[in-house]
């Protein structure tokens, strides 16, 4: 008995951080997710043959080629993980969808705006299945924190604080690279559309933004520094609640920096990536003596535990939101429904990023709307 | 042997929440800190005449009354110390001087920016020792992160993030009172002064702000609110540091919410004041495999701790930080050299706090040297 | 109108750590509490005349002596407070009980168990009130925990584990002293009774003990160490509740370490001293995505919290608990009603550590009640 | 180039909890750690052919079987992974190592010591790769906290003191199941073993043991109850060093408390499973003014956490301590070398629970060597 399984083969562009993050996920979500696509690990891609086929033989691909238009126009492949730098995503989208392809793409969407705009285009002209790897948002703690807000059990949100913090280039003396180069690869670029995501997901569009993009360390050992190392901005969201972020690569001692503040009107909630099982969760309910932030840990009571382990407070990791990631992307191929985040949330997340852009530049509150 | 003692009569204006925090203060601070001036609870003056000695009674002071002028112009009563609504503060601080008499003014200094210009100007035109409360920054822990900062532990400050909030009109139902109504009682008049002294003792001189300052509950019970539920800003400061605030007293679930964290080129502070007795401090140090933020529990080997208690770890609290501040003001008196903060710091707040106020009604970044 | 006042003597022996807590309590108590009697710091005893005058300038007594006869035979002193080493206890207890005075004593009671039971002996036949210094117990959140196990919060409580660590003598090289020197001021005598005491309170009578006491560093720098560095034990309740305790000043890193854990059928209580202003609270209700450890900050909802301070989150320390205590020894003197914990309770505690001595030493379980 | 890589046939006793949890770390070891062997998930055995059908669907293995003897002797299943009830290890182990399999075996080794005595005869007979799936000691946290403690980094251990509770019957009205019948299935012989195993890993063997050992609910819905409850116990390692440690399934509130406390002459650590990417680490080092417990996030820095993420603070999960053991399992039968911990280290915890066992019902300490 039981629903036919049915293999499918994944191709996979880059074989880096990510490039093995997602093979790993696509080894193991079968198992864990118990998904009637069966992943089979049948081409990787990486710049150069050595790696590719390196890559290969660690990560259990059948095939490797260092030219990603052979992956992505290969018959066997009939589906597509981009994991590739910013500045790739796009060409490689394009002709994945051209090719008719169901397509998954790193975060951010494009290496620009007008990038991220070109492959909405693409993913909608093909009517492909497309998602972007907005990873930390599938926590099970962040999304049970999203079910709250929308349930509202904290009320009406009045106050949103985010950051995506890390430390890799606070020391002045680490040298320049092509991380340092280039808007894509700043800190707006790179990790920012991380907690803007989540913003729009636990909180709704933002209309608004005033912004601070800033290079602190305009010259390192090997070069100038031509992107940003933090920066700030106040929102307004359209729900009329504020907000206000902060995005850093040099925020000292600070290694996964994935943390919000919600507010409502009769709770809130706070969240830290580096304790990524716990949701801490405050309510104006019940004696005021015995109120006070409650520590949740996450466990099968929450959304995508159970299926990594049956006892609450046994945590999950990194690899597991990959892991989840790859079932949405299944299911989106399988029920040729959308799975959320798709490209088109990746260009909102663009948007509120080059709004940032232009306030900061011009020193001034700039809609989003009008980008 | 030892040094002479001298008693001081003390006159003390409200006898609320901080009139008998100083009063208790005054009581305890000769056996704390074995001060040369030992202050005797001289005059008590509240509103109505029947709660004057009623706090007279209960805080043990020799005598009561319910006219300022009458306690200003006592001849027993050779110290002020203010601590009634901040709309009395200027005229009451302004008869002190010209009496000829030190004054310790809880927060904020004045009603208004005018009120605070004056207040400083009176003060110094009068040679008279002066003091504003902000006590919070007197903490074992915020004292020793001060000294951590200007002595270079973390290096080169980058960024600081700064809060006060608090959730006592979290609740849109509660009531309007006199605190709902006028600048000087809404969040930027009422909680921010003391983040944003902490954010001057801490970093340095603020150059420039963008601000936004908000009513969320624009009518409760009772009636309009004509000032601020929450605000927040971004600020440069003269060092060239990045700085984000944010002040709130709907903040659900916050309780004492005075927080920050500044990230330096070498290390990084965090402290919140819900749990005052820890400060963490991450340094770029030593093997990577054993960093992180070291949790300090004050003790005998931090600022102005030791006289509270031998052991570390036993910790102070609010009181305690109100009896160092008298302590500070005893020593201004004593010694006729002025004690941090003075009125001209609480002036440097004042300009800040008006400069948010003027850059969130002009949607625009406001120099505080214009102010 | 209101309560006539009137003024009490007050003798202090010892001027040192606990003697300066007690004399800072005795001058701050009526102004924070608002009691009938109001002590006047009337005379304070050390070993030496010159520290006893030294003692009596800094926490302002009128007095001061190095005859600690003088002080408890002296007319104007109507209470005595023992803040001198445990060998002293009894006989100056004896003493103050003979001439009619109320007694508050340091913990622990008596140098012995010996003593301890004469203490009591000699406390009931003077009819006098009398108390013992288990300060930790008294914050509001202590209390507070207290309050929640009698009211079944927590349902039956199953288990009981409880610390009291510090690190005073962590490093073997910490020379020899007095406080390595004789039972009573070892760990099991010096330390362990706070937590004795606190177990007592929050759970009930101890029925048996099975104890472990050890000397880790038995010689240092000066001599050999005649008392134990740490010591556990396992304990049954009258309630059946099982117990487990541990007890060092060898636990590097431990700074004020009384830590406790209850566990109840419905749910659970987590404290820890070094973050004393928050009680955690576990209750097996509601929906399991909510449940968890909640962290409330104590406030006005509290046990004796308001007096100190009318925001919550704002804080309590270490000399706020000796001030409650005063309020309560003061009360104890005007009611004359015993207030817990009396010599009576005191003797309980000892006579949980006389049956662990015994028990380590013999290797095996013993009856509280044999003792 | 490249090492040639080699298949194996994994054969799976068991796909409930433990049966799914080694299942999807075979799928994934290959891929994250670039094993040399590589997995083929040959078949799975259940006790009804419906559900071993369904969990062969669901992991993706090739076979099912409700007959473990089938499996044991197939001949493409190469090696065994033992994921039944504890009741069932010794005679599928017995004939595994008879068909000359290697044998990974959940824990506790065997339902009873001499089952778990029959089960390491067989393994050495067997000269066959064997372990025993004590995985929480394999985190890169607890990994870590060995090293650091084997290199001398806090000094001599003085203290361990180590729990692990849960509360899955914490409920008293939680039914009776084969859960709450026989030792086995108790405390002691379910949870306390991870425990006990991780004080030898952490500290070295213990030489003698008192403990007392405890069924709370004697009856509940559906039948008396035949096993404890919780346990706990103090120890004396070889080392000279002192231990305490509990173990609870009705520990109320704790999801997954797998926590210790190591004590060194010159420093300290600190664990909690319900925070699995955090140790904390103390060192008598450097100014007393910065000393504290540093919150150290697990990272590359960290042992086997690389395979699992670049990034520092990113954290790892429950499954993937299980690819851990699942990477180890691969290299002992690659290898031929044993990787710990083996059967006998599981017998060496076995003898450490009767011994707990027999201390109780005899009220005194037991000699482990004796066992
Ligand atoms: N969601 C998340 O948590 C993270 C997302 N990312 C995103 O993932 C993407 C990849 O980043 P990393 O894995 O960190 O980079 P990486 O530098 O570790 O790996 C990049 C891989 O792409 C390959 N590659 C580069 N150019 C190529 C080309 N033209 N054709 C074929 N292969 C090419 C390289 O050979 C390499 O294997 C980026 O878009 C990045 O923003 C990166 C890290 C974390
Ligand atoms: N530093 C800190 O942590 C805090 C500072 N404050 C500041 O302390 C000041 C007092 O605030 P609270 O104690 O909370 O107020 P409160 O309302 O508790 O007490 C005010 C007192 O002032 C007296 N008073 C009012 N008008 C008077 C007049 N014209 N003449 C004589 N007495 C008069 C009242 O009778 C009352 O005794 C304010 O400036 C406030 O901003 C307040 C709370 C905390
Ligand atoms: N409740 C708590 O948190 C604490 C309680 N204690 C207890 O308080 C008591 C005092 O301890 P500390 O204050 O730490 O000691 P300390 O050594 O700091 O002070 C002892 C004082 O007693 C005086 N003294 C000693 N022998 C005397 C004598 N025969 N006649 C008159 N004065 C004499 C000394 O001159 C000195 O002033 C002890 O029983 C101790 O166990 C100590 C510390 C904390
Ligand atoms: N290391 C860890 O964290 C954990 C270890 N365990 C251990 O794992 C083992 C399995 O426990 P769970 O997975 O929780 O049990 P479970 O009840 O979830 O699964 C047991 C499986 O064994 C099968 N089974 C039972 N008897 C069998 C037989 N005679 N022949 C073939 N199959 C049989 C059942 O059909 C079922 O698939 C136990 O030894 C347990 O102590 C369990 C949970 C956590």
């Amino acid at each position: 008995g039981g629903t036919a399984l049915r293999e499918i083969g994944i191709g996979v562009l880059g074989g880096g951080y990510m490039g093995k993050a997602h093979s790993v996920a696509m080894a193991a979500v079968g198992a864990v997710f118990a998904t009637t696509l069966r992943p089979r690990l049948e081409m990787i891609c990486a710049s150069r043959p050595e790696t590719a086929e390196q890559y290969r033989q660690q990560y259990g691909f059948g095939r490797a080629t260092d030219d990603w238009r052979k992956l992505v126009h290969d018959d066997a492949v009939e589906a597509i993980i981009i994991a590739t730098p910013q500045q790739t995503h796009r060409q490689i989208a394009e002709a994945a969808f051209a090719a008719g392809k169901p397509v998954f793409c790193e975060k951010p969407l494009g290496a620009s705006l007008a990038d991220s705009r070109a492959m909405v285009a693409a993913a909608l002209a093909s009517g492909q299945p497309n998602m972007v790897g907005f990873n930390y948002i599938r926590t099970p703690a962040s999304q049970f924190a999203r079910q709250l807000i929308a349930d509202g059990v904290i009320g009406d949100v009045t106050m949103f604080r985010g950051e995506h913090t890390e430390d890799f280039y606070a020391d002045p003396d680490a040298p320049a690279s092509w991380r340092t180069d280039g808007t894509a690869n700043g800190t707006m670029g790179d990790l920012a559309p991380h907690m803007i995501n989540g913003a729009l997901a636990l909180i709704g569009p933002i209309k608004s933004v005033m912004a601070e993009v800033e290079t602190v360390h305009a010259s390192r050992p090997g070069g100038a520094v031509t992107n940003d190392d933090h920066a700030q901005m106040m929102v307004r969201f359209d729900s009329g609640a504020m907000g206000q972020m902060y995005f850093s690569r040099i925020a000292t001692g600070r290694k996964m920096g994935y943390a919000y503040e919600v507010t409502g009107t009769r709770g809130a909630i706070r969240f830290d990536q580096e304790d990524q099982n716990s949701l801490w969760l405050y309510r104006s309910e019940g004696d005021e003596a015995t109120r006070g932030f409650t520590r949740i840990l996450t466990g099968p009571a929450h959304p995508d535990y159970q299926a990594f382990c049956q006892g609450p407070g046994h945590g999950t990791g990194y690899q597991d939101q990959i892991i989840i990631e790859a079932r949405d992307f299944l299911q989106a191929i399988e029920t040729g429904k959308p799975v959320w985040p798709t490209f088109r949330d990746g260009l909102e997340v663009a948007q509120v990023v080059h709004a940032a852009l232009e306030s900061s530049e011009q020193r001034r509150w700039v809609d989003v709307g009008d980008i």
